[in-house]
């Protein structure tokens, strides 16, 4: 928990979204604050001015850093001798694209939840207006920063199960299997359950851009092809809830995908099994701290969070000892910490050793992931290259 | 493990296929007999009389009931006072028509082992022989006969889930993961690698039609069309080595299917997941006892082989006391079983009141599926009708 | 299954308690005849003559071979062609003694079911009968004839996790948990019940000296000295429902040991766990086919039942591929098998060669265990050596 | 994430012990602010005046308030307009009575890592200091504070298994493991491996409290007895690094109780089982957000973090969404908010509602269960009552 020589102090950095009632925002909180590297010190936290104050000051933060728009919070803290070194962005799906490029455009760093925007043009977008400035746009797709899918990426780069040849991902939740009545709706509710606002698939706004995330990060590879099936398995519903896809990767290998949030009597179970040549990783989020390792011939290997001999790198992604459960928010807080570390770097002319966070390269990906399997979904299943 | 009273003697049955170095005649044998309720009496062990005449006496069986062929076991069977009841078919893929077939034709029952036949249309003429005469042929999907997949087919037939919306279910194993050089294959290598000899899809006969009769019949379902990837994952390999699927039921519901034997590090690990509009069940072999069943809102039961309220006729599907494990070996008595019951029945003129057990008319669905994932692969994994 | 060239039948067995409707009987006759090396042709089913007669009829056996008593049955079949090799033992508690004293006395090997004896000093007398005349008392102990607690021993005799400095053993159990009201008792529970006719410690008897058993076996270690708490946790009961003991082996390793029928709630769930200087061994019955290993600075491995690589006579124990599940029938069927090449050899003066299934020397030791405990139990809980 | 009403500022704490490459420390400290009720802000970090600076400095705190003893901090503070509210004590055993004797008698309160003290008279003496005044001396037994054993404990205390009638609580851990010789010992290593400064046994003040505390915490129960075996398996060792016990708790229910440092190959492994007349509950560390439950004829149960249904006061301590694995930091954080909670409640004469968090009572009973573990195992494992 020691601060980077460079600054000595905290990064500042300001909410868009995420207010004391919204389980997200106190998760990029507590992440961001977990290794002292990052303040959280004001955001938008609603859009009438009031109300964005009160919760500031609920959050111990200063009054007048709770703001009412993001146009008025980027003018305002660039007045300030201490003002905001970044912007998290975690509001409504619509809102994030909008954010975003204020954000960059005002020379700020971003951390972006997902999804990144709603549609591959406007992840290409913010890609390119980063890009322009050398900025970054990390964002937090936590399952791919646990410890164990850290190793199993480690462990499929260095070779241990040989080239691969397959993987399947999915992930599978309850949050939509009962339908929600309409006097029943949130405010939540009613832009995740509008498709204008959510963006191109609910399901995959929402959980699917993780387990795809997920997948290509820890296989190393981007997904050239999918014949896929897009639908809501909840009856009477216009989003959807439910993607399945077959998968073909970029060199050949083949892949299964399937994500639902109609899941009923579901948690939120992300599970991972890629297939080498020589051996498979499993990994599933119920059983974070530990991987699996098959090898033909060579046995099956249990690998825990904090095993000796696991790389340095590894090692230092856990704050406690090994068999202590470590969770979610170690996850968040290391994508923090990293984002926080490269910033530093490239304020001090030094070069970003750690370039595993996810970023919105990550995003333009997912977007055209979701793109195409919307589009093969629409054409009877066909085989559909992404963009 | 009484007689039935109406034979007070065991059925005698005789394979084709099975001798005494091969794994799967050891369990079709212990499985028959395991109850006292069939005799193995003999059976074609080899195509070459001597062989087959030294196999029946190193199985402690007549010497004069190792037969070198079909034909000739029925014709003298035919003559004996105590001649077979039924035949048992195991051997290399493309000889179970002919010789189901001929046991149909000359009046006997039959056990038959996966897959039914290598075609959807040899698959219908056996099931329109049986029908004919009013003659069983089990086939032998133990994994269906679990206590613990009656019972989750017994929980989602009485609602317990409420309708099924989607269904996962998967068949990973290694058994052709490993290449095998030309100048090192066995003879049962070489009818395998042979795709005129083991049927439309290596691995769909070897195991994928395991995979999709458990889905089926768990479920109580029927797939209507595939959109489908089948393929080597195995590089220069003419076979079928791995299947994936995203499957439409009759009535609607979705479904995703994969299988494969080239899975290096792999067991023989099967997994079923269904979703229902309350809840899902899910099950794995690796845990065969035991069935997770997830109530939303309602909570995760653990269900286990024998547990007290469990149905008479899952509890009757066991022979030991809760708690102590059973394996593959009781699943597949459990059909011998059923079949001989379902016979002795027959034989008195009762109705046969357990139909669970899986027949050639569940074999006609499988080869129609295959051949469908074949069609849809071949064609670009555009949605495709089962025939 | 291929017969032994020395006696190219099966070994002829006859039953002592294990009518049909005894799930025990039931184990061992299909754990005898599972291979073909015995065959079940008699035994005394009920001391009442008609009973113990219709019950081998129901079985499929000759009636005359229902036999009211011991005595009867060994003059009777002695003067038979084919009489029988051996009989197995399984009654009420305090019936062993006698019945095993008998057929040894006829010359007969022997098949003991648990617990050998009442007290350990008609433990050392049948151990000395065999002796005498170097006849088997194999006792069906199916817990440390699994392949995966058949391999934990070989991974413990080979030096895998080093010396042995303590073990840990359970056996969880629902048996006797809820009182039964006396007149609702069974046959079995007026037996079970009585602590005259169950023995010194009924959970011992009926489950504790399966623990013990396995704990040695698998450590190859006996016990030197206990310091114990045996008691009923149901309340108002006389006979031993729990028993608690800290262990001291020979050689000074520590150990932990604990068995209940009072488990409420509970299965038959007994697990192990062994402790050595560089690493440790865990084996549950609920996955009795995986074990688990875990090394000091060399990470955790999950061998399982026929990987590639274990030792032959591993291998050996298993009847089907890696993967599919087996259970305590086939662990229960080893211990026959063993016995009968074991009978075998002797009657062809070659070696023994194995020597791993559990005699009435082990018994022995079970029956000094249990007296030591009770000792240390009426003592303060002082330890107590084995005597 | 609000602050309390009466106070609108986190309260203040300085540790004793928990420098910045200390574990324990940084769990501290996160733990603390994890909701932003503490805030952590100086502290004793070594006994050098520099190094304690240092530390103060690298930790993002006032240089002038790294202090280099107690008294100087507690002096100093008290004389600050912002001084502290509570100390955290976490250093070496023997120097936990002093620093918290010291704190106490300034009028603060304390967050105490266990053990408590060396001694139960010194445990005694804190407690009896505390009371005097009102003070609260918590102390972080992390384990009794998951949500899951939470439940555990309200499910027993509402009567779902019935009247407890057994428990079995292990931790197994590799700590000392492999012995580490002179010339390699830490700073750590010295104190541990010295029997007079690591207290009456270095297995019991290192894991073993916080298996017993568990326990008695879950159960609702107190120990009045034991028959214990304490000593060393790794040979040639002074120090205690294993303890077995038989247990008696006040009302009759039996216990049974192992910890080791010495399992080569083990984790931080904490189990628990709870038997009660109708049922059992059982939980892992392994698996901590997992509580597993067993009714005689009801099934089983398997309880999730954030299951619909569970109390409030459950849901209460988790902070993100069921299915997304939490910690042990969460679980170490439920301890500093409800002491917060607590202290600001006294502070506003407001009633504190929620004492469920462990304290120097608990402590009491912890030096107590010890002191008669060690006399029970000098004097062959009689039964000795708890003082």
């Amino acid at each position: 928990m020691s601060l980077p020589a460079e600054t000595r102090r905290p990064l500042r950095i300001a909410f868009v979204g995420g207010g004391q009632t919204s389980w997200i925002g106190g998760m990029h909180r507590r992440a961001a604050e977990l290794d002292g590297l990052w303040q959280v010190v004001g955001g938008v936290f609603s859009s009438k001015a009031d109300r964005s104050r009160e919760a500031a000051i609920a959050m111990g933060l200063d009054a007048s850093r709770g703001y009412p728009d993001v146009a008025t919070m980027l003018a305002v803290e660039r007045s300030r001798a201490d003002g905001i070194d970044a912007v998290a962005v975690m509001g409504p799906n619509d809102t994030h694209y909008p954010a975003v490029a204020a954000a960059l455009d005002a020379g700020l760093d971003v951390m972006l939840d997902k999804p990144v925007s709603t549609t591959a043009a406007e992840a290409r977008d913010l890609a390119a207006r980063s890009r322009a400035n050398d900025q970054i746009v990390a964002v937090t797709h936590a399952f791919s920063a646990y410890p164990m899918t850290r190793h199993a990426r480690h462990l499929i780069a260095t070779g241990a199960i040989g080239s691969v040849r397959m993987l399947q991902v999915e992930y599978i939740q309850n949050g939509t299997a009962i339908p929600v009545q309409p006097d029943a709706m949130t405010d939540r509710d009613r832009w995740r359950f509008d498709a204008g606002r959510s963006g191109l698939a609910l399901v995959f706004s929402a959980i699917g851009c993780h387990a795809q995330h997920l997948a290509c990060s820890v296989a190393g590879l981007t997904v050239a092809a999918v014949s896929a099936d897009a639908g809501a398995i909840v009856p009477n519903r216009e989003v959807i809830d439910t993607m399945l896809a077959n998968l073909r990767f970029t060199g050949g290998a083949r892949g299964q995908f399937l994500v639902t949030q109609a899941a009923a009597g579901g948690e939120n179970d992300i599970r991972l099994r890629i297939y080498g040549e020589r051996g498979l990783i499993e990994w599933s989020h119920q059983n974070a701290s530990y991987l699996r390792l098959q090898l033909e011939g060579g046995g099956t290997h249990l690998i825990g969070r904090s095993d000796p001999g696991l790389p340095a790198e590894i090692l230092g992604l856990a704050r406690t000892p090994r068999g202590h459960p470590e969770g979610m928010l170690e996850a968040f807080a290391n994508i923090y910490r990293e984002t926080a570390l490269a910033i530093t770097a490239r304020r001090a002319d030094r070069p970003i050793t750690d370039t595993t966070f996810p970023t919105i390269h990550d995003g333009v990906h997912s977007m055209a992931f979701v793109e195409a399997c919307l589009a093969s979904s629409a054409n009877q299943g066909v085989w559909t290259n992404l963009s």
